[in-house]
């Protein structure tokens, strides 16, 4: 099978590497050869050590596009434009392809998906959602004899490390941020993660296989973890949990419930033991009970690991048999999910209210809350700031999210709170 | 697909509802269409609900066997010697195979694949191995882009459900097994699973998997996890760990170290975090990292899930496609790993030592641990026994597993010692 690779930075070189691995390997146990025809980079300076070691480098896409003994396109390079046109070409002659980018699938699945299915190309995407993960193959071909009726997801490895940090460490935010960006852990512009987006991308695609509907990432609410707050992890520790950033699809009847924002994850629930850099995906099946897979979210080895699986399986399906691609037509916004409003959806909840004065305050409080048909749960009063701040940690029985914005804006308003307080769901 | 059952008790019956659940969703995805063309069991008495369905029945399985207008034997009996005639059988018409029966493909395997790689027919068995945790697939498809250095699985649901309450409750072996029975989360007769057979046959699976050679389960050393005491499980917990019956393999250069016996698992590792009857497996690979899978081990719907998926999976390379089977028949003794006796690995060990009387006998315990090359990592002492009986809990640095069983023989011999001591080995 020949291979166009287009994108050779951290993840095309890694492919490259295991392709050389076990080239023979796969030739001896499956019959099929990944052959590597030619190899595109924006610059002559990228091309250079992959054309000492023999491959063919080009730095126009197209060269390899209408290449027509090539097969299927490898596409690692990233972004939305450019990687879209790729694409779309490729599967217009005809080409399979294979890709890591959730960025360019969250955004433009919903017109490659149906081309792909309409020219009978295969794409695979198990490197574009939690690279050393297999869910994507999971939720397409093992779990099909249940329904997954929920998922809860630590997607984006940058917010884990900061998040994990915080609670090891008792550091602020800014700290472990300005730390993970020195480590490498966190880019220099970290916004797409820390705002949830890159989360956002990849909890869109695993909704849309979960509900076998589209589901726009446009359309989910996102909140990042900027706003959580040393004191916040230390308050849910005492309450016996720890916060994950969680993308989250739940079936609800006919609807989908697709979110990601900050959770409080019980200290013994298996996604608290997910720590750092890793990803996991937990899942709540009807006939298979509960499951979870975990492991590295990104990095050039796992994510070309992952490429690599998913060229083999191809070579499988398209050289040595004929196997129908998976159905994947249906990823379009004429089958678009229809997705229950997060003002609808409801929780349990955490808030810290920080006060400037308690004489009066919580009695005010948790009369708004009351009005707002906001069960109490528990109560827990510290004065931890100087200057007479006091912080009152608030957890409630599961409410409705439009009650809980409700009294948030009307709590906030009250003269005697001092900063914007603060909410964090449970997770269900 | 026309599909033939043998064997309608937990799983398959489970199997039954599952198809009927879903045939209709597969048949508009896939264009596959599941049809049961006929159910096999001992006594009319079974067979009579299915028959009322309107499905043909049939209490001899030849009647299956020998249909040509079957495609696919679900082998969902149980035990060796009929499973084994019957899937030789259906081979030899040319029928796939798709099985949940670990036992058989731990004892035959060796026979039953390289027969089907010669008449080239499917044998899929996801459901054999952790039956809601897709492992067999991932180890065959998902993970290729990667060589699996080392994989530590909790594969038996009653040994951990044991384990796990001896924990928490500080109840004995005996109390908590009892209890299990009582519950149905162990067999009258359990020592299939408590003697670590049943996870011996999964982890010889999974280890020729990892190791693309036949690991034959009758050589791989076996410990189950009848010795551990409740006391073994406090000491454990005040060092830190949990004890979990772990199937182990890991790549030695060419060779294959496989064994299953108790381990002390760190309360951090993920592995710790998998409570009663969940399975798990842990895989440490090059290119991809660690990695953990967690999930229902067995019960009949997980299971049949697990089947059901293999099922749609075959259809989909048999009836809109023609996918070649995953080439298994090295699956066989001619090329049977070569494995590390168990006295050449070298582990981490927990000691403990029952003595009548402490005056000397610690001196004459830690000299011969000295005379065996045993460096001791700590030393914990505790009377915690009546009538003048001392515990006396040391742990090791890495040591040789012949220096062990050699220092434990001459330990044992001592006249201070009164009961036989105990030893767990630490998780690498």
């Amino acid at each position: 099978m020949r291979i166009g690779i287009i994108g050779v930075g951290t993840v095309g070189s890694g492919v490259v590497e295991i392709i050389e691995q076990k080239r023979d390997e796969f030739h001896a146990k499956f019959g099929v050869l990944l052959e590597i025809a030619g190899v595109v980079a924006k610059t002559e300076e990228e091309l250079a050590p992959f054309k000492a070691k023999g491959y063919k480098g080009f730095t126009d896409a197209m060269a390899i596009l209408e290449d027509e003994s090539i097969s299927v396109i490898c596409e690692l390079a990233g972004g939305y434009d450019l990687p879209f046109k790729w694409i779309t070409k490729a599967l217009e002659n005809g080409k399979h392809v294979v890709t890591a980018n959730k960025a360019l699938l969250a955004k433009h699945g919903s017109e490659i998906f149906p081309l792909a299915g309409q020219k009978k190309c295969h794409v695979l995407f198990e490197a574009a959602v939690g690279g050393g993960i297999p869910i994507i193959r999971s939720l397409q071909e093992s779990l099909l004899g249940s329904n997954v009726e929920s998922l809860s997801c630590i997607i984006n490895g940058t917010c884990n490390y900061i998040l994990t940090r915080m609670v090891a460490e008792g550091l602020s935010f800014e700290a472990v941020l300005a730390d993970a960006q020195k480590l490498g852990f966190a880019e220099a512009d970290p916004s797409f993660d820390i705002d949830g987006i890159d989360s956002a991308h990849k909890t869109a695609i695993l909704a849309s296989l979960c509900s076998g509907r589209f589901v726009n990432f446009e359309n989910i609410h996102i909140t990042g973890i900027r706003e959580i707050a040393a004191q916040d992890i230390q308050f849910v520790q005492e309450l016996g949990g720890v916060v994950r950033l969680l993308g989250i699809y739940n079936r609800v009847g006919d609807k989908v419930d697709a979110r990601v924002h900050p959770c409080i994850v019980p200290s013994e629930h298996l996604l608290a033991s997910v720590k750092y850099v890793l990803n996991a995906v937990y899942l709540q099946c009807d006939n298979l009970g509960p499951t979870l897979q975990t492991g590295a979210g990104a990095g050039k080895l796992p994510t070309a690991s992952a490429v690599v699986a998913d060229l083999v399986s191809l070579a499988r399906s398209i050289e040595t048999g004929q196997r129908e691609p998976l159905p994947m037509g249906w990823f379009q916004k004429e089958n678009s999910a229809d997705l229950v409003p997060i003002g609808e959806t409801s929780t349990r909840c955490y808030f810290r209210f920080v006060t400037k004065d308690n004489y009066g305050v919580l009695a005010k409080i948790t009369g708004i809350l009351g009005e707002n048909q906001i069960s109490i749960e528990s109560i827990l009063q510290k004065n931890t700031h100087n200057k007479g701040k006091v912080d009152i940690v608030v957890t409630t029985a599961k409410a409705k999210e439009s009650s809980i914005q409700a009294a948030l804006a009307k709590i906030n308003a009250l003269p005697e709170i001092s900063e914007k307080s603060r909410m964090i769901r449970f997770l269900e």
